[in-house]
């Protein structure tokens, strides 16, 4: 008798040093597909997309179709935890997300857990979906935004430049901010253990904006949330592992990975290779950090970023990735030569 | 004969650390004070005040009556440089500085340095008038953009969020980016230098768009360029010093320090206290870094941010300011109390 080998990308999630690294591109479902356009084009909105099981499943599958990827994520998005919460959020064609902002004790009781998984309920259908249609060599990551940067849109009512609003509620009503990240942090955390129970194989956390906050903010409301986060999922869904992206966080991000307790750590763009190589890599596995826009690019230029990435980071534990979502624009067969590339790579 | 002790800014630049320390506030010059309103509404547009000596030096002026700033800063625009070259920018209300994209080679040839001395003429009067007019014990700060954050907004044509134009023409047509940069470069030494010869006494570089690039691309493009212009100040203007802000660099902040030859950095509201204290002050002067959300919270978080920052980076070479530019909406009366609070620490 022998075991099947555990997947490529839980394995590396493991601490194993796997070549070629396992890789999958953050937004790999996503506008630069035309198969995806198609589907997207026969929904009334974004969110409507995200609560078809039939569509969100689809869509999710077309990138590995393509281009092998070793993981699948989720098709969703991060508003749909307010949005379940009772705060309905609007996707406006060409503008981001509009929410009725929540700036007081008043707007925030309004909010509630009731209803919640109910209204969730489409997405996880997509989730045990997924769990049986992706190849047997395929994992299934399951994600949430971190409390943190799904405030900032709650607060500020769409997405910021300066997160005036989240940070004024922040900084000069700490007592209700705080109610506002503990319900975040139930609600996320009973969001991702349904998602597990679905067949969720691992966990993404994005904090696209634990970059803009001061040193001691940051510990309060992006380490200690994401910490007590990671904590339940670690004692309830024993085994799963959680990767944290952190984005902009820059030295903080050595911190954020002793102190969180994720199993990885997403690199942005702007990650010094040798650095994270040297000062994070030794205690978490790290994933990333191509600049998507360099896959726009294409070419040689390319080539030449990706294999800088590999050589410094692909000898320990590593998932090759971009450093922020693909973009639009991006031509997909330079996908197909990323994909190549790192696949060739010993 | 005695030597009048020289300015607490200039000693701090110096390497001196000195208590209380010097502070001044990027964008005090600004929208939060009425009467700096009631002069631009004096003005047909932004640059008309920029280039009205007049105005631009009675707004410099402004905040050094009410809150006695260490340092008065040149009131003027980054973008200004890129004006003088010939491509006209244009500030619409409510939006953010237009210009026609320079992408290709073609563009970029229309530009010239012919006439540029010319055209800021306006903005060295007004450095001439400054250096008269501020306190004995204020410093004058010049400044102008790094050659990579200037370089942004002439490719993009505007303010941006994924820099996708800049960074397709960086990375995929290096010559002709390199071209742009190595203008910029002449350019701006030649703006900065004539400030000098004005009468500033210090010179801010700042790369408000450092933090989107990977560590490659940033030695090429922040690294390089800053550390040019920095060793030509330094040839032709000696004992001279220069801020750089490279903001968002992160853990490239190290070798932003280290082979730039700035003598000082200033620090974004998210770069951590005591990592900074450890790796960057040995090296050279820091400045920060409050977030100016703080300043707009006001009172104890307010007091307490200060203090922490005070006794993390006072014992060294060191001058208060903020992580970034004040904001419109903050309240005066907190600028005061920030003040009070910096002047009395020991």
């Amino acid at each position: 008798m022998s075991h099947a080998p555990a997947k490529a990308f839980l394995r590396a999630l493991a601490g194993e040093t796997v070549t070629p690294p396992p890789f999958w591109l953050m937004r790999q479902a996503g506008r630069y597909l035309p198969e995806y356009r198609e589907v997207r084009a026969g929904c009334r909105g974004f969110l409507d997309l995200c609560y078809s099981p039939d569509k969100a499943t689809e869509v999710t599958l077309q990138p590995l179709r393509r281009y092998g990827f070793s993981a699948a994520i989720l098709f969703s998005d991060i508003l749909v935890v307010p949005d379940a919460l009772g705060q309905a959020v609007a996707f406006k064609e060409g503008e981001g997300p509009k929410l009725p902002p929540i700036r007081d004790g008043k707007a925030l009781a309004k909010l509630s857990l009731e209803g919640f998984a109910s209204h969730l309920a489409p997405v996880f259908e997509t989730v045990s979906r997924l769990s049986k249609a992706i190849p047997a060599e395929t994992a299934l990551i399951g994600f949430a935004g971190a409390p943190w940067t799904v405030a900032t849109y709650m607060v500020e009512g769409s997405g910021s430049k300066d997160f005036i609003e989240t940070k004024k509620l922040a900084y000069g009503q700490p007592d209700v901010f705080k109610a506002l990240i503990d319900l975040l942090v139930q609600a996320t955390g009973d969001y991702l253990i349904t998602q597990i129970d679905h067949g969720a194989e691992a966990i993404q956390l994005f904090d696209s904006w634990a970059g803009v906050l001061p040193e001691d903010e940051f510990e309060k409301w992006v380490i200690a949330p994401t910490q007590r986060l990671v904590e339940r999922l670690k004692r309830e869904r024993p085994g799963i592992p959680v990767i944290g992206f952190p984005r902009g966080a820059g030295a903080l991000l050595l911190p954020y990975v002793e102190k969180t307790g994720v199993d990885a750590v997403s690199l942005d763009t702007g990650v010094p290779l040798e650095w994270a190589a040297k000062m994070l890599q030794p205690k978490v596995t790290v994933q990333g950090n191509l600049d998507p826009i360099l896959l726009i690019t294409g070419g040689e230029a390319m080539d030449r970023a990706i294999d800088r990435i590999l050589s410094t980071l692909g000898r320990g534990p590593f998932i090759f990735n971009l450093g922020h979502g693909i973009l639009p624009s991006t031509p997909p067969e330079h996908v197909a030569r990323l994909a190549e590339r790192v696949k060739a790579w010993r």
